[in-house]
């Protein structure tokens, strides 16, 4: 009995602190995303003004019954953002347009073949439009865009062809539910587009921008914690781990990418805009990451490599990291301000010049050490950050493509552009750890057009090919064509 | 003009060949789930079943057009899985009847507030109702489960409270929907329970024991691939790439997991069954499919080490893979038939030797080369491997927690699995270029109880603490306390 009341005092307990936590939660959630306070309240104003259907007596008297449709539609249809209301919307009014001829058709057909093979043949056309519709929507690229339409379609189909069975009215009760449907989805796709609009494309637009930016943060904070420059006992932690949101972020990528082929031209956005492409870069972002995640994964390692041997391949790296940081934050910004990435390619290319230095550094630098076991884990290191360099430069070439498919716009003049060629030095040069590290030297750079035919080709994982030169840092005119 | 008709030919010559594509692909869908062809054809049973509500005078006259709540029932409620529908099948019952208890409520309220206050008030309680429900449906771990009973408990309650002001047969209203709901909502459960019933928990558990074996067939591939045991130049790929599906797959466990907790006791399954001790599998399988991912880098590397450095670690390398590959093996069996992963320690504890010989290899064969460039992409992928016997280790532990929340129970009398310590030699062992390793030597093993703190300490990624002891073969009984 005591461990009966003891359950029980416990589950109340637990139900208690529970139901504490539950605002703070809420509040959470909403400080976490205001625009899902909007939102809520978007839904509720939408289903209100729907539902003055009902008490105005001139519009119900008009409907009747049917107006329900108008509220049912609201609540189905109302989402997040205007691509999801927008496809959600056209793909329940096209169902039901087609669902409803189609069933009115089969009626029709049904309805000659007498009393007796009326029901029997009804049967036979909704079991197989169901059947075959319900087949086609495992079709995953008709389920990605048209899934709801094809429940709608099965839907509307089957209750048009059998209640037609009984209701002569058919006419008039199509008639008024496409009214009713028309009317509920415009009142959806109205308020969600005029109140505080979401749009699924800048969504997607932010946060492959986002990612790119995680990416920088990480690597910013990576050299100089590895190299422990400035060991600060109160800060243990100081790399971020937000690159970590992109390594299952995949399928949101793709549904918001769905989502925003339904919009219309909206601010910085055309029609057409490239929206797939997004996808090609959030793809080459998240093999970046994995490599990030070896990165941090050095960073926890147990063999202590001596402090003389990193020291060696220090200054390259940390160069390396400043150099990949500035890249990416440029692609990022370029990204954002949807400008062509050039002053980016100045720095990708530093970012080479530093990778080619680290590989000739380990080449010359580490192969006197004799002990193998301390001189590899440093120099698994050297290699994915070389790998970084790859996948950077993948990823420039991606947002060069983007820059082009959708016509990106430089907002300076030309010779503005020559004159500051590093558009955010303080910005992208402060570590996290307050480390300032010198921006890269306008005279070791020298503009170039992003070209596909000049990438690294260093193979996805771990390894690279070395050539073996002495240290490089004064400028080679035909680097982008060789192999770094 | 000529343009014109060109484009016009292109558009056609392209439909006629995706209508052509079209029944190929049909085909390959039924072909690669035929699940998905019964499914269809229940989908449509079901609603035929439903749809003779209306053929029949007495039923129908009994519902009137509320009968039509039962069509609309099937067609939204029925899913793949068991798990699925039985989910959206209760959502939408227990939501529609406290929604409808709420909005007769509300009703009542509203109407004693006369008749000028009742549509202000009866605004509001929609207004506030969908709102906050709205705002309720963002929270993650609702949304998983509960997201189709809110958006029901809004669609309900708008449409009780705004149609019970202009029609006062309200109770009578509730009491057919919930009657055609609940025909609708057994109709579609019986039909997905009893004719060829898909259980997502069989999926999901399946799915996890699938990807176990899919990184043990890459290892048994990758060996010989590697080492270049078997030129054969006709098949020049012969590493499975399976694994490539485990990288995106967390949403799709997930989902399994959250519809099979909806399923009843079934088959093998008992009605608590730990589902989300599976996702714990599937994150650690995950993990291990990173390394396989960059073990894979490795096969494609363009620096030509040596034959020579490759052959000095390829016994103990081999060794490690068919040790793992039976791990991995055994463990997927293991999961399959649900009963203890006895077996499987056996070969862990072999590959944790094989893993320390390896090591022990790499500080005195290789440390002799004094070429650093050409030792390191061999101690890179050495260490991938041992990298991967810690997360094999992992997995096998997280399994044998499973066997002990699922109760698994082994099928052999102890005597019997005492004698027989391979369960399935042959198949592990045969790898698919056809080369015999031979299996763990029974003398070279021994049976241990799995235990959490017996694990390999090794870091995340790369880094493993070794100890320069000499190669050991003979069996180290203090090896399960020992860090290897």
């Amino acid at each position: 009995m005591v461990s009966l009341s003891d359950k029980k005092e416990g589950i109340i307990s637990r139900s208690w602190q529970r139901l504490n936590a539950f605002p703070g939660k809420i509040k959470k959630l909403g400080q976490d995303d205001s625009r899902r306070i909007t939102h809520s309240l978007k839904v509720g104003l939408a289903i209100t003004l729907v539902s003055f259907f009902y008490y105005f007596e001139p519009l119900y008297s008009g409907f009747g019954v049917s107006a329900m449709w108008a509220v049912l539609t609201v609540v189905v249809v109302f989402e997040f953002s205007v691509g999801a209301t927008l496809g959600r919307g056209l793909n329940r009014g096209l169902a039901t347009f087609m669902a409803g001829a189609l069933g009115f058709g089969a009626h029709r057909l049904a309805s000659l073949s007498g009393n007796k093979g009326e029901p029997i043949l009804l049967a036979l056309f909704v079991f197989i439009i169901a059947a075959a519709v319900t087949f086609v929507r495992f079709f995953p690229r008709i389920k990605a865009r048209y899934d709801y339409g094809l429940l709608i379609f099965i839907l509307t189909f089957c209750m048009i062809t059998v209640s037609g069975y009984r209701d002569d009215e058919l006419l008039e009760m199509a008639h008024k539910r496409i009214w009713t449907i028309l009317i509920g989805g415009f009142t959806a796709v109205a308020v969600c587009i005029l109140i505080f609009p979401v749009w699924a494309g800048d969504d997607l637009h932010n946060l492959v921008a986002n990612n790119i930016e995680k990416l920088a943060i990480f690597l910013e904070g990576f050299g100089p914690e590895y190299f422990k420059i400035l060991e600060d006992e109160e800060a243990p932690k100081k790399v971020s781990e937000g690159y970590k949101s992109l390594l299952n972020s995949k399928q949101s990528e793709e549904s918001l990418a769905n989502f925003a082929r339904w919009e219309p031209r909206h601010g910085k956005f055309r029609f057409r805009h490239p929206w797939k492409h997004y996808l090609k870069i959030a793809s080459l972002t998240r093999q970046c990451a994995y490599r990030i995640e070896a990165l941090n994964g050095c960073l926890n390692e147990e063999t202590q490599t001596p402090q003389e041997i990193r020291y060696k391949i220090e200054e390259a790296s940390i160069k390396l990291c400043s150099e990949s940081v500035n890249t990416l934050k440029e692609l990022a910004l370029a990204v954002r301000t949807m400008t062509p990435p050039t002053s980016a390619n100045q720095h990708l290319i530093s970012s080479k010049i530093a990778a080619k230095n680290l590989q000739s550094m380990l080449n010359t630098g580490l192969c006197k050490e004799t002990d193998l076991l301390e001189v590899i884990p440093v120099a698994t290191m050297a290699y994915l950050l070389v790998d970084v360099v790859s996948c950077t430069e993948k990823i420039a070439d991606s947002i060069q493509e983007l820059a082009s498919l959708a016509k990106f716009k430089s907002t300076k003049k030309p010779e503005e552009r020559q004159a500051q060629p590093n558009l955010c030095p303080n910005r992208s040069m402060q570590t996290n750890s307050g480390i300032s590290i010198p921006a890269a030297q306008p005279n070791l750079c020298y503009q170039r057009s992003m070209q596909r035919n000049s990438s690294i080709s260093i193979a996805p994982h771990h390894v690279i090919k070395i050539h073996q030169e002495s240290p490089c840092l004064s400028v080679d005119p035909t680097l982008s064509k060789t192999t770094v």
